[in-house]
């Protein structure tokens, strides 16, 4: 590796609003070596998550902001290509926070070694990784679905939402999915198997359109993007309902936040619950999501979609086409194969 | 009682805003007799909630409104003064939903005998009945506070925020309650045994007074209030913090809701919880919570204060003096001795 070059790309503006490929800047820096105890991993494929955007905002949220010039953080499927730990190999395919770069260093921390086995290695950021694992444990643990009641799942065709829909078809409910577009409305119940889909893009009256694909009411709304969308769902809420709160993707690029009803007197006339979640709660149970979805892979009973974009140049491009919602699955970026 | 007149508060026009003593008219009917399995009972301690404003609208809510013409709903502890049934015999102090009235006539539904040996038998409206309840369920199966957390309460020196805050500290929390004016918030700290006080109507900055008051953050708020006072607390709540909406008594008069930011940034970067309750989802526990209470009663661990106004002709004035916050302590009309 000694000569080669490790393309970075950096976080050089925090942008009021919508973000652009200007707010980043590549880098070129040589391939680092490791120290003792640590490795150096070759990026395969980088997850591109929604997340992001927050990140790149100065304020707290669950994790720190990412610092101005330095290396955007974020989940990459690697493989080992120098070590000085015993604990991986060269070779190894390993996911870890690696962050947008071909080549990082890493002690170890919050990396696991990908079980090839189970589904292609990409799955380690998706399916079987953090948003998979979001979408499972929030599910069950904070949105508890009992069969019979009605789910509904927005970004429905995402990373988690795609997976939302699934588990709670795998409980027995009636699953209704909210996507941008034709397209991914039809992936929803034809090949997903959701019960209903609403095209929020083609929909002039979200409220009505779920009240006609809810005939019994919302029991559980995994939310994944805030704003007039959760607004519309808690109008339709029953009594008890759960409303697990993931993400706000149509907030996310907002200057001020929105001003809306508060939504608590849905909550206290239904006694309601509406919760944020967050996957890391669930860490000490990653084996065992893991197992479970990997089973309902082999299964046949969940799908999963990828939308691969390749060359880690393209990262800020394919990170702004999620934000536009124009991905189609899970956004991923090829960086190389493994050897 | 063959003669005599039954006084009844009937409710006549359903207001936009602030109700007032027109909504409801005074009407008298003959004192009714028991049918078969049936008894009569005699108003003593009629109790006034602020729920009741919400009965007063013609909109879905966790009970049907209440019928215009007819006799307002309420709870009532009375004296069976003729009885047709084996369950309740004359003389029996008991404690129903015969609203706003001098003679109610029952067939024993969701009545209970009173204890008179437990408390005054006024409390069964009160400290050891719906709101009691209402602050021991919702605290602690929603609440869920844990020794050394932060709890905050708004209209703490009333029938639920006080008996709340005294549960908060009997759990080993520090314990924060929002009041109006300073005579309620020195009963706070200096009766209730509250850690701090704050005076809402005296506070121009209610943010940074609860700052200051909650040093380690908020990990426990029960809202009575809602509006501005529940968009301070989101700004400060903590990791896992638990939001239990009771009440929202600053917006009952509103007549189209309020705008504000949406609670949910707040509840994602916190994975916190925001949940309505409703007393009666505990009804097959209220043994367990009146023995507990009762108790910590009698072991001077538990306070109480009421505020009676006497007579039946003033029920309305005793409501809208309770919605302008003017009551100090649980708000009864006291009707009547028993026998």
């Amino acid at each position: 590796m000694a000569g080669e070059t490790n393309r970075q790309w950096l976080l050089v503006n925090r942008p009021d609003g919508v973000p652009s490929e200007s707010d980043f800047k590549m880098a070129a820096s040589p391939v680092p070596e490791p120290g003792e105890g640590e490795f150096v991993a070759r990026a395969l494929f980088l997850s591109v998550d929604p997340y992001m955007r927050g990140r790149m905002r100065d304020v707290k949220s669950y994790a720190p902001p990412a610092p101005l010039g330095e290396v955007m953080g974020g989940g990459v499927v690697g493989q080992v290509v120098a070590s000085k730990t015993p604990v991986f190999a060269e070779g190894d395919i390993v996911q870890g926070n690696f962050g947008w770069q071909e080549y990082a260093v890493s002690d170890g921390t919050d990396v696991r070694t990908v079980d090839a086995s189970l589904a292609p290695i990409s799955t380690a950021v998706g399916v079987l990784g953090m948003p998979g694992m979001t979408a499972y444990f929030g599910l069950l643990e904070v949105g508890q679905p009992v069969a019979g009641e009605t789910v509904v799942v927005s970004a429905a065709s995402g990373a988690v939402g795609s997976v939302v829909g699934q588990v709670a078809k795998i409980n027995g409910c009636r699953t209704v999915g909210i996507a941008g577009g034709a397209e991914k409305c039809a992936y929803l119940t034809d090949v997903l198997g959701f019960d209903a889909a609403l095209d929020y893009k083609a929909t002039p009256d979200l409220r009505a359109a779920l009240a006609d694909a809810c005939p019994d009411g919302i029991d559980v709304y995994f939310d994944n993007v805030g704003g007039a969308t959760l607004d519309a769902v808690l109008s339709l809420i029953n009594l008890h309902a759960r409303i697990a709160i993931c993400g706000m993707i149509s907030e996310y690029n907002l200057t001020a936040p929105e001003l809306a009803p508060r939504p608590t007197r849905a909550l206290l006339v239904n006694r309601a619950r509406m919760q944020g979640l967050l996957v890391h709660d669930w860490a000490d149970r990653r084996a065992e999501g893991i197992a479970q979805m990997a089973a309902w892979i082999k299964e046949g009973k969940l799908r999963y979609k990828e939308d691969v974009v390749e060359g880690i140049e393209n990262m800020p491009a394919a990170f702004l086409r999620l934000l536009r919602g124009e991905n189609f699955g899970k956004q991923l970026v090829k960086a190389g194969d493994p050897d």
